[in-house]
């Protein structure tokens, strides 16, 4: 199997599951708001996790808030802003754009052809409501907020944040940064970058599914999202998910080491894969998202007359997967919204395939996938003609 | 190691961890929503584990949601009403009474000295709201709710659900049952006690941390309480759990086929717990919520003049573990509101234990705990006195 789907759901670490197991065996059985002894150690177990993830992204831990996932999280910031308007793009995930049509308004920035967000406009934007807002009480004396994904899931495109957080000061705004395809991908700091908000899920960096994280800068004041217990300091009730909690600071762990390692890694793996595309169909493809800026993993790639749905089917047969858009949109059929946000064409978005490596991708896997999508590229398009 | 706090959490069953292995291991890695085999797959995995929760409670798989667990859950169904009165007891769990306070009016109808709801008073209250609600135009047709405990989680006491369900039905209320401690306890058939929502938590019977179950009757109008992706019919956005899922579905499986056998055990080791006791330290202690029908894995056990903390403290020496109250309260250091609710003086509340039985506890747990329990309460009051 070539595996090439990893932005949708990347493997658990074989160290994460190491970790976990002790955790879902009966001698580690505590629930961690019990006192016993048994309590006491899954209570450290995920303390530990929540140090382990706090230095990932450079914060207190403190301010780490665990989460059933990466929507939840986007969620739960959104009740936490007491504000009444947010800018965002219209490249967001669906997990942050779907709850804030029902909160409050919001304000589409541009975005460059590559994805990424026009600080200028953003500016101009920033500008008016901090002028306008005068009028409003909000909760933490913004009414305010631009969120903003770190990493565009579909693109791979890597968003300025650090110059989105200098420009949120200025004008008094709360920052939400949307790291769910960031974590484990570009090296994290939410102080450098003024993020107040941060939503992150184990699941795109070798944590399992189901455990996720929001960061909370100390500077919020913040109010519950699930009600009752009094866990995640009284924010998120309900007993914590340890195996899941000792899973994703594991992965925290790793992805501090390895990083840089894996980017180097990737950065090989797409050379790879575009030289052998480029010497074997020359001129029939483009890559979107091609900035000067991206999270090497991803590959956004458009063979024009060569519909994605097709060249996906023909290569799940060979045992070599991967997506049109993102996983969460795939079920539904209907064109990517962030290949329309960048400008392309009904006709070329449906011949846009995602490509996203893993932790354990290797050269081998990215000539056999390029090899593939090659031949079956060429049979489609004879068909066809 | 004798772990008598499985009401706070259970261990995993071990084929339930078989099961959920290959969902954590690099060869089951897609995401449900991917449109290739191995996300065709995981999609699979996810429906047959809805497929086996919805047998183990009577319902219709469509009516299953999978959640992060009971809390949410909890709070899942309280966003999913949209009356403005509801009538629960004070024993209900936190994560089901803090909510409320904060969506609608509630009113405690009276329990009986076993922890069960009075019927009588029940009828009272629903008959009156019924009358008055005609100035109302609810969701549903109905304004009102009722919330109550199947098994409460500190005594083990089963109310009568189906006599509150045709109270329900008699008077248009919603019938929400908070049943985290009930399945893998009692027998479960939501349709046969007209219940319209249903809460589950995965690790009270066998299924890890950090998944749980909303059953919605279909004659429910829905909205979604996490906003995203259109996962769970549009209603709990968010990449599914995929192993957590499978884990839930496995156990309720197993809990389908030897619930029985489990009954008539845990009524044994009772037994022996109660006669052990009954003989070392006759007059001595007393049982809560005794009544003639109530979940035998649960003793509430109070031993005038020994306080429990102190009992807890020397036990858990001896690698023995029970609790105080629920794990969900010890934290906070606060009378159990349970044993308040039941009318018992703070005096013998702090005197009070929890010992829940497990699926696996054996006799021999169960006369050491007993042996335990004798000497350690005598030794402390040898100490007072």
């Amino acid at each position: 199997m070539v595996y090439l789907d990893n932005a949708a759901n990347a493997p658990v670490f074989p160290e994460v599951l190491e970790a976990m197991l002790p955790w879902l065996r009966p001698d580690h059985v505590g629930n961690p708001g019990s006192l016993h002894t048994q309590g006491v150690n899954a209570r450290e177990a995920v303390e530990n996790a929540r140090r382990q993830v706090a230095k990932m992204i450079g914060a207190d831990p403190s301010e780490v808030f665990f989460t059933s996932g990466g929507t939840e999280s986007n969620n739960a910031w959104l009740q936490n802003f007491g504000g009444d308007l947010i800018l965002t793009t219209a490249l967001e995930h669906d997990s942050v754009l779907e709850p804030m049509s029902a909160h409050c308004h919001r304000h589409y920035i541009k975005v460059h052809k590559d994805g990424s967000v026009d600080l200028n406009d953003l500016e101009r934007f920033l500008s008016d409501a901090h002028t306008a807002e005068s009028n409003y009480l909000p909760r933490d004396g913004r009414s305010t907020a631009v969120s903003i994904m770190w990493v565009n899931n579909e693109l791979g495109t890597v968003n300025p944040m650090k110059e989105i957080g200098t420009l949120c000061k200025r004008y008094h705004a709360v920052f939400h940064a949307d790291a769910v395809q960031a974590a484990g991908h570009v090296n994290m700091n939410v102080k450098d970058c003024g993020i107040d908000f941060c939503s992150m899920s184990g699941h795109k960096f070798g944590a399992p599914l189901g455990v996720g994280v929001l960061y909370i800068s100390n500077s919020i004041r913040k109010s519950p999202w699930i009600i009752g217990g009094g866990q995640e300091n009284g924010m998120r009730g309900g007993t914590e998910n340890v195996p899941g909690i000792v899973g994703i600071g594991k992965a925290a762990e790793i992805v501090t080491e390895r990083l840089q390692n894996w980017k180097l890694r990737w950065g090989l793996l797409r050379d790879t894969f575009l030289t052998d595309l480029g010497l074997r169909m020359p001129g029939e493809f483009y890559i979107n998202g091609d900035s000067e800026n991206y999270s090497s993993n991803i590959i956004s790639l458009t063979i024009p007359g060569v519909n994605s749905e097709s060249l996906l089917l023909l290569l799940d047969q060979l045992d070599i997967y991967l997506s049109a858009g993102s996983a969460c949109s795939a079920a539904s059929a209907k064109s990517s919204h962030v290949l329309r946000g960048i400008g392309m064409s009904d006709e070329d978005a449906a011949c846009t395939v995602r490509i996203s490596m893993g932790f354990n991708t290797t050269v081998n896997e990215m000539h056999e996938a390029a090899e593939a999508i090659v031949t079956v590229s060429h049979k489609l398009k004879s068909m066809y003609s």
